[in-house]
């Protein structure tokens, strides 16, 4: 732990949600009394998560039932993400999806035109799939050759899966760049300033009155470097003590869990 | 038409395929008469294919179908030169594939063991896939995490298909190099010199005495200049005379069409 900052107060908090606050199914020891007392102090919390594979509604529902009661108004997640951003610069986009239902159905909620039609497509939307397809590769790649944007919810290579890990968005994407040899144009999810901005809209603080708290360097640490916002990493997820000494990127404090990030509040 | 090396005699001819010999399902105007004529003077002729979706056998039907009598050990195409590569690097190679069916089917007939166990897979053997899937994404991704190899059947973006293209090879490719952050190792197929070597092996004719055609400047040319094996390119498939004129590479002798090829050997 460090105490780079100590005079700071900070009033919002952003938890990363895998690898963080819990694990797969299980809850990290400590994590709710942590945001229970975190919240009792008054403090604002939202949960964030690069996975588009679920609703905002799951992820409440999965930390409710973990103990930690949550409304989806306090989740972001990059199909959220997604559709805010594309109501923002073309509400009216007519969109193929690479993606799961959940994701369809954020899209569809929010009032866009879903359409299989290589010739009416805007926006080739890119998500981490389990559905992918040589077919979903070809209408998309027909779509771009058209003219349609190229944009995706998510960077990540892989995904944590049971004991190991399985391919996540990065191979989507990969597919569609090596085809079209044209790169991706927009990536929404974490570290992407358009997160930033969802997560800083939902909270109304400051980014320098908010801490990020993540377990991974390359998405919640570096978006929080570039944004202002000050980082806790945990060492529960992906990155290890030893990762540490050799990392580019350094966060303002380092936990070894979330159950311990309470010093903070009480000690500064 | 370039008379670069009119003293050369040429005694073995290497047909591309599609957009050489054919367009499609329709045979280019004079190739019959061409490759007859040349057979008749006492040339060695083999056709030559990047595509992984179909056998040899098939080939030889269509050519034969054509007015090109053709038997199958007349043919290279990269699923055959995949199972010529793998049966002299690791004969015993236990092979997970990501390919259809007549790809699969000439590993299996050069004696591999196929399987879809990660644990036991050693080579990842990738080719253009119709039936490509997030399944087989992830089998590829955690046969190649515990060390097998990647190799691919031929780098190929696109296909010609019906009035436009189609993804090819180079999806797959970018979809497993995506998720796992490892290049691809091996491209057996055009331009590399593992086909060069199945062709020279075939021919049994020095490359200096061997003249390849082609449409493509990226495949058939190059292959050509790195092997000492003289290039005609044909204005029939996808280079036109225009991207000549901005293009690094050089063939020796451009032909508007495979029906003027006759005009070399007769004058030469």
């Amino acid at each position: 732990m460090k105490y780079k900052r100590s005079d700071q107060e900070f009033k919002g908090f952003i938890f990363d949600l895998d690898g963080t606050v819990y694990l797969g199914e299980k809850l990290i020891p400590g994590a709710d009394v942590t945001i229970l007392t975190l919240r009792d102090m008054g403090k604002k919390v939202v949960f964030l998560s690069n996975k588009p594979l679920y609703t905002r509604k799951h992820y409440a529902r999965k930390l409710t039932n973990m103990g930690i009661p949550t409304t989806p108004s306090e989740v972001i997640n990059s199909s959220y993400v997604m559709a805010r951003y594309l109501a923002e610069v073309s509400p009216q986009a007519k969109i193929y999806v690479i993606g799961e239902m959940p994701m369809v159905d954020e899209l569809r909620k929010a009032g866009f035109q879903i359409t299989e039609n290589p010739g009416e497509i805007e926006y080739v939307v890119v998500a981490f799939d389990r559905t992918f397809t040589y077919e979903k590769l070809n209408k998309a790649y027909q779509a771009i050759r058209q003219g349609a944007r190229f944009i995706a919810t998510n960077p990540d290579r892989t995904c944590p899966y049971e004991d190991g890990e399985i391919p996540d968005c990065a191979g989507m994407i990969g597919a569609i760049e090596a085809v079209t040899g044209k790169r991706v144009e927009i990536v929404v999810g974490k570290p992407s300033s358009i997160t930033v901005d969802v997560i800083l809209n939902t909270m109304k603080i400051p980014p320098e009155n908010c801490l990020l708290i993540g377990d991974r360097l390359s998405t919640d640490i570096v978006m929080g470097k570039n944004s202002g916002i000050s980082t806790a990493l945990v060492l529960t997820g992906v990155t290890k003590q030893e990762d540490l000494k050799c990392a580019d990127i350094k966060p303002d404090y380092v936990f070894d869990s979330i159950g311990d990030l309470l010093q903070l509040v009480t000690v500064s």
